[in-house]
């Protein structure tokens, strides 16, 4: 551990996932500095061997008994709750570092009155994004879910499109339950996050969430959708036309397709988060639409649909092999309509590679 | 406003929802204690008119500014992100209170620096419970959408018995999805939770979750699921048996069902969450099953599946009209097998105003 704690408490329910595998809804972890010989960390358990995963310690409730002995066999199980504070009286002498962008100000309350109680010397100690930075750079095990999860949306979405079932007279609340199910019986534990089928102005708002709105000829119908699989979120957006698309549709969604292009471009090695979303935004800027692309082109993907690095203004994020983003510009024009383009990929030595297989070229319906 | 602040800052989401109407994924709101007729509140907003609401000021991103227009049509908007940092520059001077429970240390920080760089007699106080105790009671409204959300499950259930769906061959992940789907198409935003399915020794674990295992002949089949209809959740647990049940299997189904009906009939207005509790538990416990029922007795239902009052040990919230609770024992036999029985109702003066209609009859199938 190289963050200046002698044990660090990993209360992030993602964050427990990430480092033990357990898929519970309560658990939490203590991490000990397995560096430190000399410290008191083999009082933990009692039945430390002194390998290095003994000195840490799991917790969770009674509920995931069982279901901890299968997804965290190799760590010594606490059962017990509530969990943090139960981890934190096992803690050994010394810092410990906690989640500050998880604890909530009411636990690290009761953290404290728990360490006060201990007459031990303990210090809490802040820490941010020591596990989410571990998080944005994938190994391969992690990227190969990932592909997996980007292959079960393009399925799912080439499957509908085959079926016509994006076409005028269906709501948007029926075709996102179509692309779900779909994306579900091609081996998906779910949606990534709630579907997005925004049609006609519907498509101006970047964040839509199905209606029953119907589905008309010459909308312009945005898809924002991804597939869970192994924990592993993919995210896509495509827009579609339906029937012969007018001129100013077409204009945006070249504008769009340039500076998805240019983003995707951007994505090299060293470049900055702040300098990928400008090579896209440049181009929309340049073309007038600046404002009307009103959110960040990208964001990591993962264990969390949105996760570390950001790709937007004022991130210095700095890309590294094996991360893995989504580039996603849009122009929204309110009342009329909007296209977003939006790819996930991992960000290699030789540049970025897409993971969401579906084209990109502007698809007419009907 | 009772809580000795000026003003209160809702950065929880669901409170937010709650009191605006606001489904985004990102907003907050202050409320300003309209009382305070000397305080500066009306400097809050330029436009104020002195009215009630015009004190109270929502915030949300730019992704939202087109839905918010629609879901928060009576409040001032300001559309600025981070929101919780936002509207504290907008706080009047005074006690603001702000929602200890979901904002994190990390956030807490930049709202003492925001604060403290203001130059403004501006002092942060944790407050806890505030909306959650108001949510706890619910309106016709919500009772209303409670209902529908438990006949979606009643009827998806009903359903999928009807059709076989719940069979020797079938995996549990096939029964889950079948289930998922037909709350759907019966209008259901989505399930409430990831449904459980859990068939013969799984139904001893209390949260299992869906996994390849295939039901056969002989086995208790668990089903705890739920339907989110307009924001609200059902929640439902029912066991069914595959073939002729064995004794044990018939003996622990009956002590639940016992327990149940003590557990419904002691939901009177008055008692504590943990004088229920104990009504069901004593069943168990004066049947040698003490240590099989591993947990608490039920929680509140509604914008969350798991929401205040707890009926459980230690828990002193007391019943008043108009909660909505579920009632949910179960006794789990380690590599055996499990029984729970779960309904949601509301709390009335007349006694628990069952909501989940399905049966708790032991139903035998195949």
């Amino acid at each position: 551990m190289h963050s200046g704690v002698d044990a660090l408490l990993v209360t992030d329910l993602i964050n427990v996932r990430y480092l033990t595998g357990f898929t519970g809804s309560n658990g939490a972890l203590l991490v000990v500095d397995s560096d430190d010989e000399d410290g008191p960390a083999d009082t933990i358990v009692g039945s430390s061997t002194g390998s290095r995963d003994q000195r840490t310690l799991f917790c969770t409730d009674g509920r995931y008994t069982t279901q901890a002995e299968f997804e965290v066999p190799d760590l010594p199980r606490l059962i017990d709750r509530p969990c943090d504070l139960a981890l934190l009286r096992g803690a050994p002498e010394g810092i410990v570092g906690f989640e500050a962008r998880s604890v909530t100000v009411a636990d690290h309350g009761a953290m404290i009155e728990v360490v006060g109680g201990s007459g031990r010397p303990v210090e809490l100690a802040p820490t941010t994004f020591l596990v989410e930075t571990l998080r944005a750079v994938k190994d391969d095990g992690e990227i190969d879910a990932l592909r997996r999860a980007c292959a079960v949306a393009d399925q799912a979405l080439a499957e509908l499109i085959a079926a016509g079932g994006i076409r005028a007279g269906r709501t948007e609340r029926a075709v996102g339950l179509d692309l779900d199910q779909r994306m579900r019986e091609l081996g998906a534990e779910g949606p990534s996050f709630e579907t997005i089928v925004a049609a006609g102005g519907n498509s101006a708002i970047p964040h839509h969430r199905p209606t029953a709105a119907v589905l008309a000829v010459g909308d312009l119908v945005k898809l924002d959708f991804g597939a869970a699989v192994d924990g592993y979120h993919s995210d896509m957006t495509r827009t579609l036309v339906l029937g012969t698309p007018a001129d100013w549709q077409v204009e945006i969604y070249q504008l769009v397709q340039q500076a998805q292009a240019a983003g995707r471009q951007a994505c090299e090695l060293g470049a900055t988060g702040q300098t990928i979303d400008a090579a896209a935004r440049d181009v929309i800027t340049g073309a007038g639409y600046g404002p009307q692309f009103s959110h960040g082109l990208g964001h990591g993907v993962g264990l969390q649909v949105h996760e570390a690095p950001s790709l937007a203004r004022g991130s210095a994020s700095i890309m590294v092999p094996d991360m893995c983003v989504t580039v996603e510009p849009g122009v929204y024009l309110p009342g009329r309509g909007g296209v977003r383009i939006e790819d996930s990929g991992v960000i290699r030595a030789d540049g970025y590679d897409v993971l969401t297989q579906t084209s990109k070229e502007l698809v007419v319906l009907g």
